[in-house]
């Protein structure tokens, strides 16, 4: 089995030497942009061990890897105009660095690249790949709509919330072990497995994510604590003390919500979370999740030994302080 | 062969039993929306035809007809952004009638949904099937955004022009016939000729509509006589006179491009169409792409009778008045 860094490097080589086109340059320019921008190609690494779990000749993965990761950061390029974000890894969005109808055309593009390099893939299946991609990109696009609608809608469960995640970001890290599970000859029982594993993993992280947004270390993440408190972003947090709140901090929260004063606002919303357990709730979620994640992966039929390779990038996602 | 009218309610109550999808409803109602707009399903029902001159069991093209179908409005609702047009078939569009966000996200999915119907074809080829699609499909991105680097282009060039049009409308045309053909089960060269023939007969057209634009009988077509000379577009017509102006002349025209009074300006235009015989010699290069369409046709190998269908609708196209 390769390590990830191994399956990095690989991968790396791999889009280095892609050409994705050049004419007009103003839709191709922001292609090559986008997809030097780096990050740690999670996606096309996950499609790539799970390939490598029934066939060490990841080779045959890689244009599936690589139009995972194509059709991921056509997702961004969309996203980042429709959340007006100016950046994107610290250097400009596509949006900004460009203009509007740029964005959307080369992202466009790239979503119709991805399909191009899927097809690319040598396999007896390519009807089977496709059909899990779709349903997968029309997932992600549900998900996204889903969360936009969350900033005006006025109150958000628990269940929609979950469900939410799951879609926008949780699907395609199931689906890249699925395909790449696929395409190393795995059987459907075990892709799905796979795919089960990468969702609930999905899901779990995300979980993560929000506290420690609220609960993590600012020195260490390099961000704001308590970014989402003072934007009263609807968190899985948020979300569960909104449901808990007796009607006596009803109004503290309100005034909460209401606050101006950062600094306050963060301290105050975190004393609620504090007295109704709300961090113990979210990482019990995130345990729940990641014990379904584990029991799906249990439920692979090859080496335990082999893995290990999974186990540790879970571990590693999940252990992150940034 | 089966009449345009009947293709035509073949392909209506096909696609009036689409279920696209409900939740979000903000994502699959504007899907809805724009596949009930109408129009006269050009793309779908030539993919139909085609595969009739081979194979009268058109049902099994139907799937990959509505994914072309689907494309095409994908392509419209991210155009009417870019364009910030307000109507479309006279209604509003996606864009004004939603929002931005919903426009870019709702097109997201039909171009996915596009994918996912054009998988649904019952073929031994589908990889050949989605690479003809795909290239158009990244073909028809090349030729908006060439459409985009026009208006602020200085100069555009008789080829650039025909370039342009060919990538942004007449490619899609080409690839419904070529795919439908194959559908149907012909020869790669057969529907190579249909191709070729759907993409001349595309581009002939697109240079019609200059024509009519300007020379057009403006009670006939409802469009206001000289829409584009108002707007300085840079038409086939336009980059002819640019080109071949006479330096005396070239002072005069430069006035004529800056004037505010519309009435004078399209007849001061026109008088300078006349005096360098722009209309003939874009009617002439009408023709010659004509010409080029039909001979692709006479080469494809089905009985001659079969083809009328397709002569028919060609001429119904360029015959139009609006």
């Amino acid at each position: 089995m390769k390590t990830y860094q191994q399956l990095f490097e690989i991968f790396s080589s791999h889009i280095n030497a892609a050409n994705y086109g050049s004419n007009p340059k103003e839709l191709y320019e922001p292609i090559d942009y986008m997809m030097q921008l780096g990050g740690k190609r999670l996606r096309p690494i996950l499609a790539l061990m799970a390939c490598d779990l029934f066939d060490s000749n990841i080779e045959k993965a890689l244009h599936a890897a690589h139009a995972i990761e194509v059709f991921h950061n056509f997702t961004l390029v969309h996203d980042d105009i429709m959340d007006n974000a100016p950046l994107r890894r610290g250097k400009e969005t596509v949006y900004k660095k460009w203009n509007m109808p740029i964005a959307i055309l080369s992202g466009d593009l790239m979503m119709i690249k991805a399909t191009e390099l899927l097809c690319e893939t040598e396999t007896a299946n390519l009807k089977s790949l496709l059909q899990i991609f779709n349903k997968t990109a029309i997932e992600v696009c549900e998900g996204q709509q889903i969360d936009m609608n969350f900033e005006t809608q006025k109150s958000v469960s628990h269940d929609e919330y979950l469900e939410m995640i799951k879609l926008k970001t949780a699907v395609l890290l199931g689906c890249s072990l699925q395909i790449g599970a696929l395409i190393g000859g795995a059987s459907n029982d075990d892709a799905q497995h796979l795919y089960e594993f990468g969702k609930n993993i999905g899901i779990a992280f995300q979980i993560q994510d929000d506290i420690l947004d609220t609960f993590g270390d600012g020195t260490i993440t390099g961000k704001q604590v308590g970014g989402d408190i003072i934007a009263n972003k609807k968190t899985l947090l948020l979300i569960e003390l909104l449901e808990s709140v007796h009607k006596d901090d009803k109004k503290l929260l309100d005034d909460l919500m209401q606050m101006t004063d950062a600094e306050n606002k963060v301290q105050g919303v975190i004393n609620l979370y504090d007295k109704y357990m709300i961090k113990q709730f979210a990482e019990s979620k995130k345990q729940q999740y990641l014990d379904l994640a584990y029991q799906h992966l249990a439920d692979v039929q090859v080496d335990e030994a082999k893995k290990t390779i999974l186990t540790h990038t879970a571990e590693e996602l999940m252990n992150r302080v940034s």
